[in-house]
C-alpha cells in the first residue's frame, strides 16, 4: 500500500486558460453573423485623452474589428467636444456602434458621457436601461423576449469565461446554471464589479463582493427561491471567503497588489480581469484552472453586443 | 427596488435527472461497437437464488441486452453446482461474458465464487485484478497502455453520472476532473462504495466514505500532488461533510434511512444507487440536480465492459 501509492507528482495540477482559447470560440459565430448580414458593421471609437493604455485599448479594438470583418472607426477629438460628436454618431445612420475610451475628465462627468451615447448603438453595454435590466434580472427590452437586453462587455466576457470553464452547468435551466456555485469578487466598480456580482447571482451562485468599503454578499435567497438577486453587507474575511469559493474572480489595479494564495480552495477556478496581475504565479499550486487576464474575451464581447444591437434595431423596425 | 424583485418562485429549483437520460448516450456507442465486431456478443447470467430482486435484475439485463444487440443467456443452477458451470461457461469459447446473480451463498463464499469468474469475461469488473488496478489508479492492463483496466460496473456508472451531470470538469487532464470537487458516499461496501471512494478520489476529488464502522476521507493530498488517493479515518459528523459535499451519493438498502435534507449544501449534486429511495422528495428544495436511481446505467456499463473485454481479447490475440 505504500510504495508508489504515494509518489508525489512534481508539477502543480493547476492549468492556465488563456482568453484567447474563449474569444476564438465567439470569433466563428460572429463572423457567422456578419456573413449572414451581408455588409460591414461599423463602430466607431471615440479617443479624448492622451492615456497611453486607452490608446493601446483602441489600437487593439480597431485590430480586432478589422480581422473579424468589422469596419472600425477612430475619431481623436478634444474632450469639451466629445459630447457633440457623440451626438453626431448617434444621427448618423452609417454608424452601428459607439464606444468611448475612458477616462475622459476622469470623474463623474465620464458616466454622463457614457449615458449620450444612444442605447441603440452601445456596443459596451453601459446605457442606464441595460444596467437597470441586469439588477432587476430583466433579460429581454420587450414583453415579447424576441430583443435581448446587452450587457456590459466585461461582465459579460466574464460570463463566457466561466461557461468556457465548465462553472455554468449547462444542464441546469438557463438563469439558473450556477446554482451551487460561490463566488469571491475583489472590486465593486459600477462598471465591473458590482454588476458582475448581481449578475453571477441572479444566475444563481452566492456571491461575496469586496472592495474597500467593505463586503456584501448577493444571492436569490435558500433555494435560488427569489427571482433575483438580493444584496446584505457581510462581516467576513477575505480569506475566509475564499475558502468557500469555487470561483475566485479580481479586478484590483495595482500591480502590488496580490490575492493571498494560501486561501485559496484546492481546485478553485480563478480568474484576473484587472490590467495587473493579481495572482502570484504560486495561484497553480491551488486554483485548477487559471485565467491570467480577459482582455480578448472582452473586445468580442463588444462585437457580439454590436451585432446583438443592430439584430434589435431590424426587429424593431420590423415590428413598427 | 423592492416590489417584484423579492417575489419568490413556488417550486424548488431542483431538477430530476432519470438514469435513461444517461444511458442512452452510451446505448448509440454501444450499438456501433456491436456493428463494428459483425457478431451478437454473447453473455452469460448465472441465477443461482430463489430472491425474486435477482430475478427481477436478471430479467431487466436480459431485456436491455437482447434491445441492444447482444446474446443473453440466463442459465438457472443449483448454489453447489455454480462453480463447476463458472468453470465450463470461462473455457467455452462461445461465451464472451459472464455475471453471477448474488446473493448465492450470501457469504464469504459469494466472493470466492466471483474471482472464479475469468477474468477475461468478468463484466462486472469485479476480478481481483481490475480492483487492486482501481485502487492503484492504474488504468491500463499493459505497460503499453493499449488495454483499459475494467472499472466495476456500479462505481463505473456512478462516474458517467457524474459526468453527465457536469461534476467532472472536462477542460481538466484526464485523471485530475474532479478536482476541487468534494463528495460525501453513504456505503462503503466492497462492491460498490470502496471502491468508489477509491476512484473518485483518484480522480482528484475529497471523499468523505460513511458507514457503520465510522468515517474515511479518500484524497490525493494538498494540490492533488499523489499519483494516487490515499485514506484516513476522520471525526467529521454526516451533516457537517453534507454541507461541505458538492456531490452526495448513498447506497443504504433500507426503506427506513433518509438522508437529512436539511443538511444538504444548496445547489448540490445528489445520486442515490440504492434500490431503496434513501432521499426524501424534499430533497429538490436543496439539490440542483437529483438522480434517484441508476440501474438502467448500470446495465449499460455491464454491457460496455463486455465489449472492452472483446476488445482487450482481440489486442491479447494481435500482440501474441
Amino acid at each position: 500500500m505504500v510504495g508508489r501509492s504515494d509518489s508525489v507528482t512534481e508539477a502543480p495540477a493547476g492549468k492556465t486558460v488563456l482568453a484567447s482559447s474563449v474569444a476564438k470560440i465567439y470569433t466563428g459565430e460572429i463572423k457567422k453573423g456578419i456573413e449572414a448580414l451581408g455588409r460591414k458593421p461599423k463602430l466607431v471609437g471615440f479617443l479624448a485623452n492622451t492615456d497611453p493604455a486607452a490608446r493601446m485599448y483602441a489600437d487593439w479594438t480597431g485590430k480586432t474589428c478589422q480581422e473579424t470583418g468589422f469596419d472600425f472607426e477612430l475619431r481623436e477629438v478634444d474632450k469639451e467636444e466629445l459630447e457633440d460628436a457623440i451626438f453626431q454618431a448617434n444621427e448618423d445612420d452609417a454608424v452601428d456602434g459607439i464606444m468611448i475610451y475612458f477616462p475622459v475628465f476622469g470623474n463623474r462627468q465620464d458616466q454622463y458621457l457614457q449615458q449620450v451615447v444612444s442605447k441603440d448603438k452601445d456596443v459596451e453595454g453601459l446605457s442606464h436601461i441595460y444596467i437597470q435590466n441586469l439588477y432587476h434580472n430583466t433579460r429581454y427590452l420587450d414583453s415579447e423576449q424576441t430583443k435581448k437586453s446587452i450587457l456590459p462587455c466585461t461582465p459579460l466576457a466574464l460570463v463566457k469565461i466561466l461557461e468556457y470553464l465548465g462553472v455554468y452547468n449547462m444542464l441546469l435551466p438557463y438563469g439558473n446554471r450556477l446554482y451551487g456555485k460561490t463566488v469571491t469578487i475583489v472590486n465593486r466598480s459600477e462598471i465591473v464589479g458590482r454588476p458582475l456580482a448581481a449578475l453571477l447571482a441572479n444566475d444563481g451562485a452566492v456571491v461575496y463582493s469586496f472592495d474597500i468599503d467593505g463586503v456584501q454578499m448577493f444571492n436569490r435567497g435558500d433555494g435560488i427561491k427569489l427571482r433575483r438577486h438580493r444584496v446584505a453587507d457581510v462581516e467576513i474575511k477575505l480569506e475566509e471567503a475564499a475558502r468557500l469559493s469555487d470561483v475566485i474572480i479580481t479586478g484590483v489595479p495595482s500591480e502590488s497588489y496580490k490575492f493571498p494564495t494560501e486561501s485559496i480552495k484546492d481546485g478553485a477556478v480563478c480568474v484576473n480581469f484587472s490590467t495587473a496581475k493579481n495572482f502570484d504565479p504560486s495561484v497553480k499550486t491551488k486554483a485548477a484552472l487559471y485565467v491570467p487576464s480577459i482582455g480578448k474575451v472582452t473586445i468580442t464581447m463588444l462585437m457580439r453586443n454590436l451585432l446583438r444591437l443592430i439584430d434589435n434595431k431590424a426587429k424593431t423596425v420590423a415590428s413598427a
